[in-house]
């Protein structure tokens, strides 16, 4: 839950007369976000979310945020919009952290997905990879295959800790992973974490995407494999076909894959299970108590990297078998 | 902070139609209230806060605090409206808690109040016991001298833990304050819990006050005792008296005091610190980590316990010589 740094009125007033928005009706600290401290503000001008920036981000990340967001709201994607300062930046400072206000979205995520659903981020993935195409400033992806091994090391004595076995396993996948990693696959810019706590829904419309603190430069496929992971499982680990589809489905009816982008999905989604183990590893066993980290069960995606290896085709995800461009 | 349950999309929905409140737009936690569960809830119809009563909060207290409120809002006092479901009650059930949905009220609690604030505050709390004066329901005060003996025995045992000394002190505090409570002051309905988080403004005017989970039957000056211990002493530990004297005139310009209340507040201001120098050392000492519970420094309790202890006379709070009823 994120309010890490409090704020007083003093402070805010100050920022906010940098602002076009009227007068502060009312600010409350939202337990939403992990990494950030987020306050729901209510202004004569509006509704907005203040976004005070913790150390987890580095300031020099911070115009590719908010100018992805700047970009893709005019492109006509529904993400939220920072909304533009006097002095014509969308960046301030509020006790000591970097700051910027940016409009509220309506929705709600969902904690129970269903299949339609899937189909509609899916949909709204692929039009973000579309909006986002030229964009023009680029950033690496810090998780990106070359990371892992760097983080592994970090974990990689302790990780027999949170199960006997674990270090060789993923010593294994790690070094399979690395040398069979597919290359020349279509890049752009990816969101790199779209969960289900970063999608609004009203009913069962998709009202927008949020969090954009992770995206970068990487393969575009690669983001649908993080779906696959973040969507297509059940409670219990089973992986839903039904949802696998209906997530893939609405994806291609914005921007079919090719076919080395179909073919390479199993590597994909192998690699993005791989990358969420070994954050959470590292939270769970190296990162400090009272950190800004909510710490999550690693398990889980030592289960789904389990499934991803015993995949033979992406037909197994729910891909349809059709002609592709090569 | 306070999310303590979570809730899903499906609960939501059920509870939600129990209300004509139009279509869900979004829900999210709020870090704010350490009792219970909080998000802010906007709807087609409207904004709102839903509460989810955690252990802490007795459910049979609950037709008290909700009619509470609804009292005091008929009588126009600004603070926040059960709403009404279609069955005529406002109290529902969500995710196997109580749950009530209140009006959302505009204003922030002020982080830095000054001395006209605390004016602000004084005549608001006076108008809440006026507003009040015809409430049909009663209730208790569980925390009310006589509750503080038992209190007390639950950390007496390690309270030198805290600061050496600390036991011998707070029984003699105890013993004195139990002798000399004074009797037969005027009651009602006492907020109980008017610290700064609880009061709203909308930049220097006082919009509204929240959170009536302690409010209770007791004397009505002690409710301005537990007001000068909360609003009225800086960060370093000094009492200051233009804030005192702008809270006491605040609340007389509402409802003047009688000669014997006005004579009794440096005991009930020692009472009220001893009040919360328990509830501080019991959280500290006893509750469990985990707990529903924010565990806050029992220590500036005691120096402000030990600061009434040396007031001679009310005018030292900074309340002013005139005529009173006897």
């Amino acid at each position: 839950m994120a309010v890490y740094t409090d704020i007083n009125e003093d402070q805010l007033k100050a920022f906010l007369a940098e602002y076009d928005v009227g007068t502060l009706l009312s600010y409350k600290g939202i337990a939403e976000g992990v990494e950030n401290s987020n306050f729901l503000l209510r202004t004569t001008g509006g509704t907005f979310i203040l976004t005070l920036y913790e150390k987890r981000v580095a300031p020099e990340d911070l115009p590719f945020f908010l100018g992805l967001m700047d970009h893709l709201s005019q492109k006509g994607l529904s993400c939220p919009l920072p909304v533009t300062r006097r002095d014509g930046g969308n960046l301030g400072e509020l006790a000591g952290r970097p700051a910027a206000m940016i409009s509220f979205l309506d929705g709600a995520w969902l904690r129970k997905p269903q299949a339609h659903h899937c189909r509609e981020v899916g949909r709204a993935l692929a039009a973000m990879h579309v909006a986002a195409s030229d964009f023009p400033i680029r950033r690496e992806n810090a998780l990106a295959i070359g990371g892992w091994r760097p983080l592994w090391t970090l974990s990689r004595d302790r990780a027999d800790e949170i199960q006997p076995g674990l270090k060789d396993e993923i010593d294994l996948q790690l070094d399979t992973l690395e040398s069979a990693w597919p290359e020349r696959l279509p890049e752009g810019v990816i969101h790199a974490d779209l969960f289900p706590d970063n999608v609004f829904f009203i009913e069962d419309r998709l009202s927008g995407l949020i969090d954009f603190y992770f995206a970068c430069d990487d393969v575009l496929a690669y983001d649908i494999a993080i779906c696959l992971n973040a969507w297509c499982f059940e409670a219990d680990g089973a992986f839903n076909l039904t949802k696998g589809m209906a997530l893939i489905d609405g994806y291609e009816a914005v921007r079919p894959l090719a076919s080395a982008e179909a073919e390479a999905l199993p590597l994909l989604a192998r690699g993005a299970a791989l990358r969420f183990l070994l954050t959470r590893l590292h939270d769970w066993l190296i990162t400090p108590e009272g950190a800004l980290v909510v710490k999550k069960d690693p398990l889980e995606y030592l289960r789904k990297l389990r499934f991803h290896g015993q995949i033979g085709s992406s037909v197994e995800y729910g891909l349809r078998d059709m002609e592709r461009a090569s």
